[in-house]
């Protein structure tokens, strides 16, 4: 088959971010050598997304968004030194009940700090950081380095009525992490970041203890070192940490095979206010409702997640992720739910639409990239099929396992693809995939350089919604566009499928004027409603936060929130534990 | 292959009970037509095991109990007009209440309604109806014919401070059903019969709309019918609704291919006092603590379930189960960890240890039984490889799907098998599993009549745990025994395989003397304190109820227990919905 190896690279980085992370692998972790993302963006200081080597980049965000790539001179970095933080409300009262338990050196009200740990990385986050819109910050950032630690700082906070919002990452785009403006009381983020180890591996029942603040790379190298994967890598994985995917329900690219981390997190210990929750990690049980999916997705409303026991796998034998086109999205669509609804059990299933598939070959590099490949044929040779080339769609799907599971299941997934008019166009591209797979989201802040705005929604739908979920979607973002006079992008792939639907991820972008807020919060607003509106989720693994809230009742209706609210009131009588998120 | 087809055959019943249930599969369901079981045991009137043809069985029975099935008289079935029903103690207010929402002719005070309405089918249950102990009943059953009547009635008994305790098919072995001795409200049994339709499939998700009140065989008659099926098949499954599956976490044998009913209810509609409760179905989604993990499992505290939304599957092309044996039951665990361990997905995975297995064989019919098979020569056969016979376990592994899926799958399998010393013995002893497992609970009746007493306890574990659990609890079931006096038997099963851990199902029986319940309790405390003790849930799939309420704070820590304990003062203030199981 021809090498495409380059054709759908995603943003080139500068330098490889893992290796900073990984290197905490094994030290005992201190105060200082927590890892933060940029204060002003994503990832690492000094990476970022550049298109110089990438020729089909400028002509195509031209096209997209109506931006001038070689017009535009780029935003210099935010300078801290131009913020201004508000000062801290704490009278040193809860800053000394923190460090009685913690010691000193691990509670902090310095300013950056304080401002790295206000919000995540949505678009709504970024412009305010950028534009110093901090109505309220934490007053304190404490860091715990154990358990007990964190089990009594958060007895120590709740009898000063302090508020506590645990923070992992803070890679979340849900609004999970920001105080409420409103509030009076001292707010305390508890950032777990030292909390980063390995406990054990029960290798007979794949079963491993690891603590919540673990990085993915960070648990992911200690669990590789003894043979094992945890098998779970969403987009954010270089930035998040296991506490905040159980905190989030997170979803990982080979959710397919490893399954969610609703499915991955068997055990979790949560520090309460009344004392430490431990949630026994059986394989199964039908112990009353169950308190383990109460944890998952509770946003820090029910306690501060401590350590998790995830269900392991030995590395495979081989892993290998291929690459595929169909001749529209329709036959995209149709050959993923074929391949649901069979024995086959590959463990990546990913369709772009046309759109996103534009996006991807217009990434690739000059070297290798589409103009190579258009030398070599392919798309001649698809033209001459009859294929119309702006409907083509990119799919990705991947095999684990021995390598004659893996040629058995490729030949019978390859078969369904056939049927659905897909050709199989090799590795190349999925290796690439693969090894670029975490670093899409520094695109984000190049498009903010350049005044223009970009962020995701994710919903899932049974099959038999996703096409009207995905033809509202595009409408309402359009019509979302057009209503604010501006030139939008959308595109979207499916990925994660079960057996009664799949996850739709859709990418918007468009360049804004005075109030990027309010813009974003049209089109964004649009895109959640027409997932309501035609029987998708609020999200498929973002969780709800403050973004996702107002579709709670579409998702669990008025009587669900009510219980959810009963809960949380019964639970957290003082409104002390990250207040505001979910619901209210 | 030899056949052993009737080796394994499970207690024969006189009459086939399903076509019973799957005659209401069409018609409209009348309150006269709701089936019930027996009042004083499992199943249907005129049908229980006999052992006439069974010639090991009697002496097994000797062996394994001490007593002597020639020698004791069979108790008469117990006759109605001689027990005490106490009466009703509603003033006419709550049935006026309930009437004025279902008729007149769906409520009924009738003792014989309110009997049936008492307890569920544990032995605890079966000994307390059949003496007549009967310190409280429900006051009124009510059967709604719509889920708007549910609703209706929900909120105006709760309006009158009535207890609500939905009613299913009434096969709960936990202790879920019976009223509190100490009530002093009026309680209202709501019996869901009437609620038995497929509403709808949406062919393309594989997703049914099914009323909650539909019994196993109603709900999959109506599946197969259109080509589908739920693959949700539970011991209970043809006297237990898709409701009290949901209400308590159930699991069905194919459980390794379609999930447990936590994995196979995506969406749920749940009538409460403050209205209805609906949680739409997603495949898969982010939004905060799982509401719809919360009604599974809630066992009627949180409301009544109407109506629940089903994964369902083609009727697979084709679907066999084979009969192994491994020479120990050391080998037998081996093999299904090393099963779930690899890439192959079989429907079913089940061994019995040395004592079921010994069990099993007892029970094959003269005809094709025991003595049929050593002639053909396969016990000798395997004596001269060196198994001592005494040890020997019998396995049940199932495959479905395409043909040469099936065949591919079952190829994979064996080699397992074979690596771990078992030996294939064909489809025959298969065949019959899949015919009778659901007729097991007759047995229980049957040793009850005779003074005997035979229940089951079920966990899960982790895979490192299983042979701790087991040991354990083989032991202190003996120490108990002998704390009593009595000669006991014991015997296990593994099923249900996941990534971490897989079920033991164990079963336990003795001739009891005057007070068979205070005996029961001894033995049942024991097994379950085994579990708890080596890290095992205290059920995988038979729920909480009373009967194991004292093992909660095992699995989720007092903390958690508190959780729930919050969840249930908040959304059901009044306390009208079942209260004092799960968490008093």
């Amino acid at each position: 088959m021809t090498d495409l190896s380059d054709l759908v690279e995603t943003p080139e980085t500068e330098r490889e971010p893992r290796a900073d992370a990984v290197s905490h692998a094994r030290a005992a972790t201190a105060v200082a050598d927590v890892p933060h993302m940029k204060w002003w963006g994503w990832g690492v200081p000094g990476v970022g997304f550049h298109f110089e080597d990438k020729p089909a980049f400028a002509p195509f965000v031209a096209k997209a968004v109506g931006l001038d790539l070689h017009a535009v001179a780029p935003l210099d970095p935010p300078r801290f030194d131009g913020v201004d933080v508000p000062p801290g409300r704490d009278d040193g009262r809860v800053r000394s009940a923190a460090a009685a338990v913690v010691g000193d050196a691990a509670v902090t009200d310095d300013a950056m700090d304080r401002v790295v740990h206000t919000y995540g990385k949505s678009l709504r986050d970024l412009v305010r950081v950028r534009a110093g819109v901090l109505p309220r910050t934490p007053d304190l950032v404490v860091y715990p380095g154990t358990e007990d630690e964190v089990q009594a700082l958060v007895t120590a906070l709740v009898a000063e009525d302090a508020v506590i919002i645990p923070f992992g990452g803070g890679s979340n785009i849900a609004g999970s992490l920001e105080p409420d403006p409103a509030e009076s009381r001292v707010v305390v983020s508890v950032d777990l970041g030292r909390l980063d180890r390995l406990i054990d591996i029960d290798e007979a029942s794949g079963l491993a203890r690891i603590q919540a603040g673990a990085l993915g790379p960070v648990l992911e190298a200690q669990l590789n070192e003894r043979g094992w994967t945890i098998g779970h890598f969403p987009d954010s994985f270089t930035h998040s940490t296991l506490g905040g995917w159980v905190a989030t329900r997170s979803s990982g690219m080979q959710s397919d095979k490893y399954g969610d981390i609703a499915d991955i997190a068997r055990g979790m210990r949560v520090a309460r206010p009344g004392g430490l929750l431990d949630v026994r990690p059986y394989p199964s049980a039908s112990t009353g409702p169950s308190v383990r999916e109460l944890i998952l997705g509770s946003e820090g409303r029910l306690g501060v997640i401590t350590e998790v026991t995830v269900q392991v796998h030995r590395v495979p034998a081989k892993r290998v992720i291929h690459a595929y086109f169909f001749p529209n999205w329709s036959a995209g669509l149709a050959a993923m739910q074929a391949l649901a609804a069979s024995d086959v059990h590959p463990t990546v299933t990913r369709v772009s639409d046309a759109r996103e598939t534009g996006f991807s070959l217009a990434t690739a590099k000059e070297s290798k990239g589409l103009s190579a490949l258009a030398q070599r044929g392919l798309m001649a040779f698809l033209k001459r099929r009859g294929w119309d080339l702006d409907e083509l769609c990119l799919s990705f799907i991947g095999y684990e396992g021995e390598p004659d599971h893996v040629g058995r299941q490729r030949k019978a997934v390859e078969r369904i693809v056939k049927q659905h008019g897909g050709i199989g166009v090799g590795t190349g591209p999925g290796v690439l995939y693969d090894q670029k797979k975490f670093d899409t989201p520094y695109l984000r802040d190049f498009l903010l350089d350049r005044g223009t705005a970009g962020d995701v929604s994710e919903t899932a739908a049974p099959w038999s919604r996703l096409r009207p979920v995905y033809d509202r979607t595009i409408a309402a973002a359009e019509a979302a566009y057009a209503s604010l006079g501006r030139q939008g992008w959308i595109m979207c792939h499916l990925s994660h499928s079960y057996h009664a639907g799949a996850c739709l991820y859709f990418t918007f972008a468009f360049v804004f004027g005075d109030d990027p807020v309010a813009e974003y919060d049209v089109v964004k607003t649009a895109v959640q409603q027409a997932f309501a509106d035609e029987g998708g989720s609020l999200s498929h693994h973002h969780g709800v936060g403050l973004e996702h809230a107002a579709w709670m009742p579409d998702a669990v209706s008025a009587e669900g929130v009510g219980v959810l609210r009963g809960l949380f009131a019964a639970t957290d009588p003082g409104g002390n534990l990250n207040p505001t998120k979910i619901v209210r």
